[in-house]
């Protein structure tokens, strides 16, 4: 499979090459995937006179409507009332927006800040660990391990589900499971956050003391974003699997670590966005 | 409707009195859904001698598994390399979990110190300001509008869907719709992110000039999140309705702010969890 740049199509869309399996067997395909990339909003303002800029808010974000969706942010959030509070616009550095407000705007960002916290479901401050840990060599996948039956692959969502207990009452809970390479499951979490789920799974592996998980595979019910790939790559699961789609930012990062990465897994198809090799597939028939 | 308080049934999932709407009418059922609620994840390291407590992230999650998603988040932002670092687990409050650390474990929480950031994908800051607004009288839902047809809400996922561009090419982000009171689509914006999608959505009105939204119905592509319930009523929204399922504490606020909530939506059926009276519903044929 190349593992070619993934380049700009239409707006909120991005191509790849990837190998698309199903029972016609595996082809090389171009494909598109929703873009993922992070935004910074920014709000200058004016305090006694003086103009401050303040970092509010780091996003995982589709490109476009920046300027509604940091509008948007600040009015739910209960800091700006209506559109006139809104100065103009300044686009400091790539994927950062600055909303100017008016001199005569007062801003109270006391509730934010009482509640200033870190969540692992932007993924920005795991990307820094995560480069910080490529650096000192922690992070190595085995590129020849494990391999995969593609047929296996294609059973693993079904034995995920069998076991989601909540979501069968409630129809509301992602699922994380995490596989053996003979294709056993080990365990599986549920929660109504994707990260919190696969946080549970990597946690309660490390807790039983298995710390080698390099020879399993992640599947997890949803989509496969930016952080799910960084959390398999720091819990150095090598293999991450998805009943949804990919984000651009989940592909890029799984080209850059080497790691496979599995889409729309399930009803005798997956697509392969990296990491090919340590799927064995049969040749396509036709050919 | 009753307006019971969420008993917690089998964990994970909480029992809601709600009317289910389908081809044989509507109808008083016990539902259950999944239950969503903070957790501050606190770190007691050593540094020097001296005992350091510091919280480290504030996650939306379902409760159970905690000392697993602790784990998982501190193994998978590189603080904790092994289950040996651990010591014990304390809980000063309610969900509030603190690691303790062993003496001789170093912690460098440097990586994650410079990427602190807020976002409202958690909604806990929300909360805040949402809290702040209501003593103020800021909020107020009109109780009585507007009334929506209960036919033409199931079609509103398919109208929804045939706007949605990007969804199509990549089958990767979530939509938001914004629907006036006569059942027309004013507008749709999508995103990876089912809060930035929100976010886009409400800024686009924002910045359009458009501030009275009392009489529009916001419909989402995926679940219903305590933080999308949260974004609805601070940008005067007073009808949520969601293709998937909402969590418990979507479905408290909603009933804490007089909101319709409405889940499941789509195929002749829907859920209504919260204010029902602005739903106009036809007489189940059989009763």
């Amino acid at each position: 499979m190349s593992v070619s740049v993934s380049q700009r199509g239409t707006q909120g869309a991005s191509k790849v090459s990837i190998l698309r399996v199903d029972a016609g067997g595996p082809r090389a395909v171009e494909d598109k995937v929703a873009v993922e990339e992070p935004l910074e909003i920014q709000l200058s303002y004016a305090k006694r006179g003086i103009r401050v800029v303040k970092s509010v808010s780091v996003t995982m974000r589709t490109p476009g409507s920046d300027r509604e969706l940091a509008a948007g942010f600040l009015h739910t959030e209960g800091i700006v009332s209506n559109a006139s509070a809104f100065e103009s616009w300044e686009s400091p550095a790539t994927n950062v927006l600055r909303a100017v407000l008016r001199e005569d705007i007062e801003v109270d960002l006391r509730s934010m800040e009482r509640n200033f916290y870190m969540t692992s479901s932007c993924g920005v401050c795991g990307k820094t660990s995560l480069e910080a840990l490529r650096v000192t060599g922690r992070i190595s996948l085995d590129p020849a391990r494990p391999l995969w039956d593609g047929a296996r692959i294609t059973s693993l969502p079904a034995t995920l589900r069998a076991d989601q207990l909540v979501f069968e009452e409630t129809g509301g809970l992602h699922a994380a499971g995490l596989f053996a390479a003979d294709g056993s499951l080990i365990t599986t979490r549920e929660d109504v956050g994707r990260h919190n789920a696969v946080d549970k799974l990597v946690g309660s592996q490390l807790l039983e003391g298995h710390r080698d998980l390099g020879g399993c595979l992640l599947m997890v019910s949803g989509r496969a974003s930016f952080e799910l790939v960084q959390k398999a790559v720091m819990a150095g699961i090598p293999v991450l699997a998805a009943v949804g789609a990919p984000s651009s930012l989940a592909v890029d990062l799984a080209r850059q670590f080497g790691a496979t990465l599995l889409g729309f897994v399930g009803n005798g198809r997956f697509n392969i966005y990296s990491g090919a090799q340590r799927v064995v597939l049969l040749a396509d028939p036709a050919s």
